[in-house]
């Protein structure tokens, strides 16, 4: 189906700003995806939402709340398959068609297989005018994190990492303060601040000593997870006080003390994970387990051990590097460890590679092509 | 001086087109500095011209050559300040002078101590209205191999090097065929057709057998240059036997065999540099000698080692990477080694940075900020 001859530049407009609107809860739905939803009638908007919240109204009831009558007869914008199921809140695809709506433009099918085309099928059921696919890709690329979590059960994983052009996340004495400009450093804030779990290993904690919440003003405190097989991070880390507003988890193994285990979960707003394995937290079940929890964003921050195990197992999305223009030499660590191609054919490439300047770093965000698919290929509504 | 007050848009232009000019011979005339010149009168341009090679006519002679007498009242736009001296050319301050040129635009003075201003004070004395620094930037950056070596000595080294974005030139098993893309590879072809000479150590020769010719249609071979300071590069070498068109450097100590020193020296086109040092080849001092040869522009192409203690000398002027979108992890080399900044805070800059997406890799280039001022500060002739 060719975008161009099904849909005019006006369907695009209405779309993109579904989208923009979209948008707006980066960061703030999940494990729900983002949607907006905007509706039109005789070329004029009477009503518009997105969702906020998982647990609260889905996009497509703020638009035809705010649309009221006027939704008769009107075309909707969606930039996702409404829905069909009764969740927290009933199904969107009903709404639409009790409101009287003409036509539905929806960016692509919700990959929910609780959804998957059905919601589709009940507005063509209804005798609606629907149509499918107009900006699947940029409606696929705001929903990364949904879409990878809802088909794989897995969140989806971004590795952070500050490094010089050679390579290094700290000079071979340890330091690295600073390794990239105020600026990206600003920017990761925003990272965290779009996360559901900061993710970091124990070395990182007893090196750096972090805090892991997010300081942006008006930013909202993420999960903090040390990934610690030995349960070796002190006691007095300062991630496990630094926010009373979100659970900092230590995820360990039967290595582990058992009492020092009993002593961290005494801590308030600290929970223990114990997996029954020895000395190496089995990575894809704690992602599971997150995942299960709701939390399908997750943000690595290093160090490079933790990154090269989760790249190793394919467990691994996304990258946000900051590259600093400058060199340290020697042979301080690189952003991944304990990963090694023995070829150079054997690389692990990024695709969807975008280059910025904006932080005087150069910033380079890219997916990682061993990844687990995150959308099945061929997908039949297309 | 305000350019804005002082040069017109018209000046502007006619600046641009001398630039332009003048790099069309990129590459050709070192030792000495590319130059373009364009004469207008009556807003007409009635002669133009740019230096070819060392020896010939300077751009100001090509220029008023296709004048004629129409070079009478005319304007000329220069990119770097006319001569004053006779060299293997007489001077072409007086060369305008004689051709009856009203005014000279100069884009900024010529270094050359054998020059620095005198040309200027020329033109004035004989009552021309001179105007210095359009577009001053822009021919700096057009001749900074010539500024570099003209005021230090020194040619202008820029290292080449092709990475993953984990800071590796190859794997751990030392494969590195191939790290960057073949436009990437070919953008490198390039940058040797504009080189006078190929560097690499001895590592490399052993590693890659390079040929370091210039394989673009209608391309240069460079002069090849290997500093081996033990003198362990193979007698059946690649690049011993390459190119008949330029001489092929082994830069070695007295740590060498004189046996195979002599049988290498036997070799066509093959000059064996013998520095009485042990073992390491003083790179100051080898740097200068090609520059007193002529030759300013070095291409640094490996390995790590070299680049390593040309950037602790201060040696290295610019970067050009080709960073790979793509992960090798392992502990394979990185672009400098032998090289340590204890603190992130002593790290070595880049400034000037540019980054281009065009040969599919992330092509940063830059200039190394320990290096050698190539142009006295606060020149008093602007």
């Amino acid at each position: 189906m060719n975008e161009e001859t099904v849909f005019t530049p006006s369907d695009r407009e209405y779309m993109q700003r579904a989208l923009r609107l979209a948008r707006q809860a980066e960061g703030r739905t999940g494990p729900n995806p983002m949607v907006g939803c905007v509706i039109v009638r005789d070329g004029e908007i009477v009503g518009e939402g997105f969702h906020h919240k998982a647990g609260t109204p889905h996009a497509e009831l703020h638009a035809l709340a705010a649309a009221e009558n006027r939704a008769q007869g009107a075309t909707a914008y969606v930039t996702l398959e409404p829905c069909s199921h009764y969740g927290r809140t009933p199904p969107c695809a009903d709404a639409l068609i009790r409101a009287g709506l003409q036509k539905v433009v929806i960016a692509m099918p919700d990959p929910n297989p609780l959804v998957a085309g059905r919601g589709i099928e009940r507005l063509l059921e209804a005798g609606l005018d629907v149509k499918v696919g107009l900006m699947a890709d940029e409606a696929g690329r705001l929903n990364e994190v949904f879409l990878k979590s809802i088909v794989t059960g897995l969140p989806f994983v971004t590795y952070k990492s500050a490094l010089t052009l050679d390579g290094r996340i700290s000079t071979e004495s340890g330091d690295s303060r600073w390794v990239s400009s105020p600026q990206s450093r600003e920017a990761s804030q925003r990272l965290r601040n779009l996360a559901d779990v900061i993710m970091v290993g124990s070395g990182t904690v007893r090196q750096d000593n972090p805090r892991l919440t997010c300081r942006l003003p008006g930013g909202r405190d993420p999960v903090r997870l040390v990934v610690d097989g030995t349960l070796s991070l002190p006691e007095d880390a300062q991630v496990l006080s630094s926010s009373p507003s979100a659970p900092c988890i230590i995820a360990t193994t039967a290595a582990a003390s058992r009492d020092k285990a009993e002593r961290l979960r005494r801590l308030r707003a600290v929970e223990v994970w114990l997996y029954e394995t020895s000395r190496y937290v089995p990575l894809e079940t704690l992602l599971r387990d997150l995942a299960a929890r709701g939390w399908t964003a997750v943000l690595l921050e290093g160090g490079g051990g933790l990154a090269g195990q989760l790249l190793t197992g394919g467990l691994l999305d996304k990258i946000e590097f900051f590259l600093a223009p400058k060199f340290v030499g020697g042979n301080g660590p690189s952003p991944f460890s304990g990963f090694t191609a023995a070829r150079m054919s054997d690389a692990v490439h990024l695709t969807g590679i975008e280059v910025s300047r904006e932080t005087g770093d150069i910033h380079v965000t890219g997916y990682v092509s061993n990844r687990r698919e995150h959308f099945p290929p061929g997908n039949p509504l297309f």
